[in-house]
């Protein structure tokens, strides 16, 4: 009932039980053709297996519910597969795998598979913050801290802090990606031992055949590929987490800076404007940390292959992938079509009656007051402000001792949110060529 | 591919798509009546709107593809079910609730529906634990700390700490299904203004009518329900997983004391007996601290009704019920066909030659040597033990000094496991007794 | 550099070393006491002993830096515990017990001395909660729904949302303590065998002494106490950390509407007024679950006496407790001095013109108009506020069909929040009415 | 009590109040060094505040107590600081600077010197393992596979893969520590306005001053920075979580083929050896994965500066480090006086009568007899070893069918162990040349 929410359509077809058996089934088709091409067993024979290792010719739900037996759907498929082809084939099924061979090397598969149009979807995410970087490059807002207004910067700015996160954290992924899937391929001691002298060649060639990486060894209980591909996916859930958080808040009705292009509503709440997009988007990277704490929590596994850690990693697996493109699918969406209130913006940032300016008010005043005159002179000012409701400029327009050293011009200058917005917009710059470099 | 490893054909069914759909219609039909009974909507009304809520006149999936726009599925499923029914019944479909009324209720049958074959479960696990507690009463075994065996106890004794922690666990669980479960309705702001002064009254004959809990407070916002739920079924996976670990430690080939009735196995490796039930078990209660955390980190709900950490519950809570539910069934499986070799277990408690006995040795020669003499007289023939591959019972019956203070018999009785298991049987017995007592 | 914010005086004090030294030593004080009651050691040895297991009179970090070699600090303390007493004495120190009975007692000593104070501060922070429930019971305040404004409600009924949430989970961690603490004595093996029949004599005896419960059997690799307190600190936290969390967002500058007692401030930004108690609460909150899923990882723990998941619990325990601790004292704190801003609670209400009161508008036309006809004309109607920049009720005053059936005073009391309320007020007093009841 | 059994001497050191403290204020050292060379501040200044950020000036415990007011610690310690600086400096300490600069800052120089031993220990944990992989490239030991023993490898290849797992976890970190430590420079905003236009420059003038990355922008809400050093410390606790498994395992007292060199003892049970340093390594890794879930959950942070997510990390980080410090260190010192018994090594390869050799003895035979007749026959020999108590050898070599197509020698080697050991040898030369390519 849920799951679409948490997914994309692509995710959920690649993380699937007939995508699983596919890659399950991939393996067996390349293991074969390699085994072929190092000699160890006839080329008619992984002819014949690499035609039979289609996904629609076996039964994925029979085999899921036979793996309960043995804790691995292998035996299941290996037996359907080993029927499947002729006799003279039969015996060269499988040959020198074990069971995790087979998940291990689909779980890459699957992987890949999945991460590509999540790669794809990132890298439209950075494209968004990159343009909203710089389309509101000078577009002021009033930058908050623990929830409190603080100084002002620009919308573009916080894109830019969006771009340079997201571009991190998917650096670190298709880190992953390009240079840790990495084949396995050990049988059951890892030593490859039914393969005799061949089994590193073979290990070589299955390899090339499935374009994953070769390992140095077999890693059957070397679960280090599992971790940083946990870890990766976790900083990018973080990362969009926080964009998300950011959006909603920034939507909040009080606030009304930004909103979703399509959000949801209601016909008797005809104000409201869910955020939907960035609701869904929090809720899957909110459950990111806890798979990614269970699948560190499986690294240590014993001896040569592990009793109940490796097998608590399937599910968990596939549900961070979803999740991932779950969230980078709705937060390119929610950019895409992101509705920016340049004037709520402003009205936010006017809405302190200048108190947020008071920094800039001491700093204008520093030269000729000194630092501690400065502060208490602009601070007696803030309490007038509060206290009769008027504004900081106007305060300071009254004040004698001010217009002794500030001209009118600079007076409003140094109330002017636009003016005092330090190196925001070099700090945009330094972002998008940052990105541009990439 | 997994699932079925990962749960029962029971559990999939109560937390799958139809499973939630059907829980929420039975909250829509429930409503109906109720308003009906309270006099806010005619009996025809509710009557029609009973009818119609039976999940097999909408598509799911459907259901679920459309939940996307607005994050949550009840918009597309209350715009059917408004469709389904007459025009006269149509106003009167949903009224005055929240789609979170629909879907918090709904969970809370789905619990309640999920768990009853759990507890099921649970109870034959704890059967069997006391079954085996009985049988095993005085069987032998050496007990272990650390890995390194320590001093004789009975398999009973172990299995009767197991029933204890599962009826402990258990009993967390049922509190839970028996007083935790309320329905949720409070509408929009949690207030049912819509109802006017009709909502409380409304409030309770729902309950009623689908036999939960009527809450103090409509509960949108006070997670601790689930948080209560999750923590206990967290304590239940940790204490089938305590069962798993021992059996998979005991069916170790070196040690052998154990062996499920129906390991898998392997052509190639005709002596292996993989204790797939355990493993599994192993893996499901491993899965499931990740998951009650993320249910603890989704507590903290803004204000009247949450953007995202409510929405992130949906999925982990029925992962962490199946999770349960497999092991639980997995657990029961595994004990009630669980092979004990006694003569193992002997002949293990035997192979240090007698060193698990010194402290008994010890405790013999206490009132003639005193505790240091006593002591350093063991650890001395123990040495000899270790050094000449003997036995600790010869070497006691070849020493001078200790023939002075112990009759043959009394060596032999100290360096005899059976003779030193302490309070091993009368905490096997109370375990018994207690749990007779439930 | 931390630890003051993530804890209190107390919760430092009770779970520092020093205490933990302490509570090993009434272990062993108690034991002594336990088994010269049973006849099982000298009156004398006992109370030497008991003369002498004073912390005091031991160097904590001494007996800590000397746990490395062994992992378990208890050989060192029973080591210098032993040359403390006169020889006499020293052969009965420690009689019969275990290193983990020392440690696991300690622990629940440790336990119970750190919550009776946290559980005053939650007994406060239920008081509080409902004293602002009482005075708040009718400030209108607009209830929000995934941040948007949604429909009228009163501060008064989030609290009492509070209360029930706080007293529901103060009462599963008080259960916790009043019935699930209880003494750990076992023996090496569980069986307490160097006391020959005497040992469960002395289990009782023991318990009675510490005022703890007597378990059952010796719960050494029976963790479900230790997950049972690690769910109930758990659901406190998650309450706690919505208090807090409804708290910030309520002080965000643009809402306005709590403000904390002692905000932080800061001279360059006088408007600022930093919810550092919220903040606090909130990162104490978040740090639990992870630690909770570490207890609950913990629970399979190996034969008689873990391999380093028991060892694993030490820390993260006393950690828990502190944050906790750290999390009640704070809220205790923030919620007796809140400052509540009801006029900006009328305002925020009043800041969509009107729009949050369509559901109301609607309601008082349905009899009239049916439900449709009510809710078309009534969106029509907000559409024009929201173009035009007027207010629901002047639409509703000047639109023709509306004055044929509702009077200027019926449109003024449809468009009033006060007058929308539901049940809010009626469940306030549930709550109240069910607090006192307790 | 527990502390020094979860961290090492120098990690206690480098993680704690004084060492947090020292780093704050080389923070603010730093930034009046690099605004005195940017012309910001005079020099006089800068060099007076340089000589008073020594931590041996300030009460750290009192900033901590003092940090609760306001949640951070950086106010004190800025009031502090000026205070003990002349008059004439007083105004240029921490210009420009917010509480979180100072702290994140920090938190980069506590990780830097916390890793720099950490890596040095994980550097001769590796080399122990390749010591390890290199002096028993050739002992037969059996693999075991879910905990039954499967077929021969030696324990040098398992040393390899531990080796491997290592130099893999091992470089992510210091591609961390490497690449992605970066000074923290921002001010209130992230926007530097109280410096003008020469915020950026005086961000890469501290950064170059304290030897840190310059990060292309402030990244006070960009967590990518944590989450990667918290998923590179993940990956290397659950490596060494792994060796200190299989040591543990290993030593078993069933299984006796690895012993710690200086394992826990009891004089009552003079045959235990108990494997201290691995309980150790296993407990503390054991608590990572929580941690990182803490501090990946902690990445979603508000607007421009969060308001709890931020403060969750502090202690997670510092007790994350202490952790994988102290497993890095228990872990070299366990590898490095590790003892093996290649004699129980072998005894135990024999211990099942050859039955682990069934599948070399079928790939013998299959030439003859083909696949099926092979694994057939031999599948009628195992059970009749396990019946009759023989081993397959000597069934193999009383068998009339073997006999005509298999020598005695043929027979003899089909049922060694070191003659079928596939590529483990292979393997390990592998991983040893990888290693010594770095």
């Amino acid at each position: 009932m849920f799951g679409p929410m948490f997914s994309t359509p692509r995710a959920s077809a690649a993380t699937g039980s007939k995508a699983w058996l596919q890659a399950m089934l991939d393996f067996e088709r390349a293991l074969a053709g390699a085994q072929a091409a190092a000699g160890v067993i006839p080329d008619d024979a992984a002819r014949e297996i690499g035609r039979r290792c289609r996904a629609e010719l076996f039964d994925a739900e029979d085999i899921a519910r036979r793996a309960v037996a043995s804790a691995t759907p292998v035996i299941a498929l290996v037996h359907d597969l080993t029927g499947l082809v002729g006799s003279a084939a039969a015996p060269h099924v499988h040959r020198g795998a074990t069971s995790q061979d087979v998940v291990d090397t689909a779980a890459m598969l699957v992987v890949r598979r999945t991460l590509d149009p999540v790669l794809d979807d990132l890298r439209a995410v950075a494209g968004e913050c990159a343009r909203l970087a710089r389309e509101h490059r000078g577009t002021v807002m009033i930058a908050r801290s623990l929830l409190q207004q603080a100084l002002p910067t620009t919308f573009g700015y916080r894109c830019a802090g969006w771009l340079v996160s997201v571009e991190s954290a998917t650096s670190g992924l298709r880190r992953v990606r390009d240079e840790r899937l990495a084949v396995q391929f050990g049988g059951a001691a890892g030593t490859l031992a039914s393969l005799g002298a061949d089994g590193p060649r073979v290990l070589g060639l299955l390899a090339a055949e499935l374009g994953l990486g070769e390992p140095v060894l077999p890693w059957h209980t070397d679960r280090t590929r599992i971790a940083e591909l946990a870890g990766a996916l976790g900083a990018v859930a973080g990362v969009l987490g926080k964009i998300a958080l950011d959006v909603k808040l920034h939507a909040q009705t009080e606030v009304g800076e930004l909103a979703e292009g399509a959000p949801g509503g209601s016909s008797a709440m005809p104000h409201k404007r869910n955020p939907a997009g960035s609701v869904l988007v929090t809720a899957a990277a909110q459950r990111v940390p806890g798979l990614v704490s269970t699948l560190l929590s499986s690294m240590p596994q014993e001896y040569e292959r592990a009793a109940g850690s490796w097998q608590a990693e399937w599910e968990p697996l596939s549900e961070v992938l979803r999740l991932v493109a779950a969230a980078a699918a709705h937060t390119r969406r929610l950019l895409s079509d992101l509705r920016v209130d340049a004037g709520r913006m402003a009205a936010n940032a006017a809405s302190t009656r200048g108190l947020v300016m008071a920094e800039s008010a001491s700093a204008a005043l520093v030269d000729a007051l000194g630092r501690t005159g400065a502060q208490e002179l602009v601070s007696r000012l803030c309490r007038q402000v509060t206290e009769k409701g008027s504004t900081l400029r106007d305060e300071l327009l009254a004040d004698d001792r001010v217009r002794e050293v500030l001209s009118h011009d600079q007076i409003v200058s140094a109330t002017e949110p636009a003016d005092y917005l330090g190196a925001a917009t070099a700090f945009v710059d330094r972002a998008l060529s940052e990105q541009e470099d990439r």
